[in-house]
């Protein structure tokens, strides 16, 4: 943050301190249209159901927050609203990636979620001495979250309501009910409040450094309750307009195809396939890599060590049988297997990363995904199910997802398991000839096949894009089953000791 | 819990203990049918997506109760089974009705959830010397719980695995492979038990009381890995076989039509719709009952106290209004609005409770559903969209849940908004005039009107079933807006300060 953002920020405050007021009368004149009008344009967003609206609510103690979420419940359904509020992490949500309660919370498209400081909690409670530098973390998550949310259509709206210290000392809880709006103006902050000149300081960096195009924050003077409330309705007023009129020209579907051709430097050209393992070498290493994660998982169940195993690979590459193997391995009593396929019709009214957010399990759990959220980068782009922007920027968005999970200490492995084109037509007709696994063959494993292509070349990208130090992506030689089996029993069990480890000598 | 019916269960036990062991050799003969039968079972009925498969396994430490579950993981394809084992509840689990954490475990119509001990925890550590009575509440909410989901449809197995005492004392986890499976016997309990003579016999109290036809307990030898395998297995085999047939039969929808005439006796009609009141009545009692409501939902919320509120009516009976009222006099801080349509696909796979349990908010919260689970016995009844038998059973599931959340301390509030079919259609057509709620008026709203006597019939009954002391039915005059509004939040007010009066005696 620089000094001379928060400078400017501060003169803002400055301003809105000064704000004129509105008088009941004035106020009686403006209100019926522009309720009408609100209402009319939350039956669209609703009907439309094409994205949620998301308003952050902070400020201080006397300007009005809790008044005007209330405002905004009362004016609009409040059955299309949802409000959060978080104090202090439940236990579940302490055993998961901090953003875990935000994305769990995060209204679906058509419905609205107003926010109590959001995620801004944390760092409005700083002392200001010590602010928000321009490397933090913590602005890199939020500006990461509000930004995959925004690409992803989200409307994010958030409103700083001041005082000036005079206004904030003198304001007082008043039992009266306001003329205008019939409900009380119920100005206590919802929970304490550092002091004024520290509040407002450090909001004031805070605010300065997480100010985006696409997540603005808008400052409103609080000492006058008629031009307060008719400045916020009005400006949800134009900008869910103006998102209805923008979100109306958004494409739908791909426009750019992808790439037919192989690319010149393919990375799996680089997998040695030839790779494979003797029946006596299988059964010895299969013995040993059991015995070692036998005896990991017990240890990581102890000592609350989450792991997040993602299995991507080719139709018929074995991802099956590797997690069958694996689970051999582990006592099922503290893994679990997420299988992924087409999202549900809750999971589409989301973001493509809720879905997964939402099956992270608590402290000391093993998650499995059999397929993943690569599928966005993946089928979802070789099939022109999304536009070319959406899995464009869809790799910043997995590395900020994978980088909240291994910063909270999540062992994260990623698989992507590899065969060539006749292996895979082999294993085709194998299945098609024995009737316990006929099931598992589909016009979809012939429908990829076509595009083996394109998805060399996804993979390629996706290696190079999201492959970092705290999750590489493993390619892994799979037309040895036995091979491949083997590699991800051992690569677990390796992840699975090192972690244990640095634990320890922690 | 009958002495007769104990010693019942422990002769059985005795009996098990005897069971004749299984060789390798005879067991691998019939090892390879008996996984693609079960595979190919499981595959059904994860495509049929019909019903969920519940498993319950408890047992002594060393009888297999672990690689019970391992082997089902292993056997099967693990990407639809999940395994859930419940220690000492979370605090989000603990703020809600103790079954909520079942609840919201589920599996799906089509997967399989194994439970460790499931919701048999808590019984099974009691103290021997004070069983479970016959009217233990603990045993009522199981036998309700097990029931809801077996008439849904659910496939429900418990397996209780047992040893002798001499071979429970000389059990030991061995590091050895089995020689058929491929893995470890890992025969720990999962979680400390008492001394066995304590626990055999207890558990031999919880079977004999908790078992049933729809969800029976098997007792099953644990001292020879082969047959207990072999047995579990082969019983999982017959079950899914004999469960797919049952359900192929199962009626899809409903035979019986609903009653067209209103009752004789009509509940409705002693409803008094001429009740009204003054503009001048309305804004004084409106400032009152704001003033109770703010006071009491700040009290409940320190208290800890959660409340839930549906309301049911008559369409354009006013609930949407209603509700805005109610929220005029409470901050948005802590309470939500659930509205209620047709289920959505993820919902649809579940017993229809199911959403409504996940609805539940953590402690000190108010969730207020417009419409609610009561759709069951009346929308879905009157349109035939489920069996006869399906609503006439609701009652009583509906009572246990609402039984549930009462006796965990939530304050239950159920409304029936009433007019009459004068009113409605004034309502109607007033709507279609006014620009701003054109959008509420449907199809459905005239289609249900055609139905007005099969409604009054399925109100009636609804009324005398689930009206109980602790959750009675509120029928509100509603032809007056403003009488209806205000004895709406009065009721309320009323309600929460008696909860927390209560409360505070204790």
């Amino acid at each position: 943050m620089s000094p001379a953002k928060a400078s400017a920020a501060a003169k803002i405050f400055k301003s809105a301190e000064k704000a004129a007021s509105l008088s009941d009368g004035e106020f009686r004149k403006l209100k019926d249209r522009l309720r009408v009008e609100l209402i009319d344009l939350q039956q669209k967003i609703r009907n439309r159901g094409q994205f949620p609206v998301i308003i952050v609510l902070a400020g201080v103690k006397g300007a009005g927050v809790i008044d005007t979420l209330n405002v905004i419940n009362t004016w609009m359904d409040p059955r299309w609203v949802e409000t959060h509020a978080f104090d202090a992490p439940s236990d579940e949500e302490s055993e998961r990636p901090p953003f875990w309660r935000y994305w769990r919370s995060l209204p679906a498209a058509g419905a609205m979620g107003l926010y109590l400081e959001g995620w801004y909690g944390e760092l409005l409670g700083l002392d200001p001495k010590r602010p928000v530098g321009r490397g933090d973390d913590r602005l890199r998550h939020i500006a990461a979250f509000e930004q995959t949310l925004a690409d992803d259509g989200a409307l994010i709206l958030k409103f700083w309501l001041h005082l000036s210290e005079r206004h904030h000392r003198t304001c007082q809880e008043t039992d009266d009910e306001d003329p205008v709006f019939g409900i009380r103006p119920a100005d206590h902050a919802w929970r304490p409040q550092p002091p004024y000149s520290v509040y407002v300081k450090t909001a004031a960096n805070v605010i300065a450094s997480t100010n985006t195009d696409r997540a603005p924050w808008h400052i409103v003077g609080g000492h006058d309750a008629n031009r307060r409330r008719f400045e916020i309705l009005d400006l949800l007023r134009k900008s869910f307009a103006a998102h209805l009129k923008r979100m109306a020209r958004a494409p739908k579907n791909g426009r750019a195809a992808a790439a037919r051709r192989a690319p010149a430097h393919d990375v799996l050209s680089t997998v040695d396939l030839s790779r494979t393992m003797s029946d006596k070498d299988y059964a010895r290493a299969f013995h040993v890599e059991q015995n070692r994660l036998y005896k990991a998982q017990r240890a990581v169940r102890e000592a609350g060590l989450s792991s997040v195993i993602a299995f991507e690979g080719w139709d018929a590459a074995g991802k099956g049988g590797a997690i069958r193997r694996l689970a051999y391995g582990l006592s099922a009593y503290n893994y679990k297997v997420v299988p992924i396929a087409a999202p549900n019709d809750e999971e589409r009214k989301h973001h493509y990363l809720w879905r997964f957010w939402r099956a992270l399990d608590r402290a000391g759990h093993i998650t499995i995904f059999d397929r993943s959220w690569y599928g966005r980068v993946l089928v979802e782009r070789v099939d022109n199910l999304i536009p070319r922007s959406a899995w464009q920027r869809a790799y910043d968005e997995i590395n900020a997802f994978e980088e909240e999970m291994t910063a909270s200490g999540i062992v994260l492995l990623k698989f992507w398991l590899h065969i060539d084109k006749d292996e895979q037509l082999r294993r085709f007709k194998d299945r098609r000839k024995d009737p316990a696994r006929r099931w598992k063959l589909t016009g979809d494993d012939f429908h990829n096949r076509k595009n083996w292509n394109a998805y060399v070349a996804a993979v390629n990208d996706m290696v190079k894009r999201t492959s970092s130090e705290s999750a590489p992506w493993r390619l892994v030689p799979a037309n040895s089953k036995k091979f491949a089996r083997i590699t991800v029993m051992e690569t677990v069990a390796d992840a699975l000791e090192r972690a244990l480890a640095a634990r320890q000598n922690r």
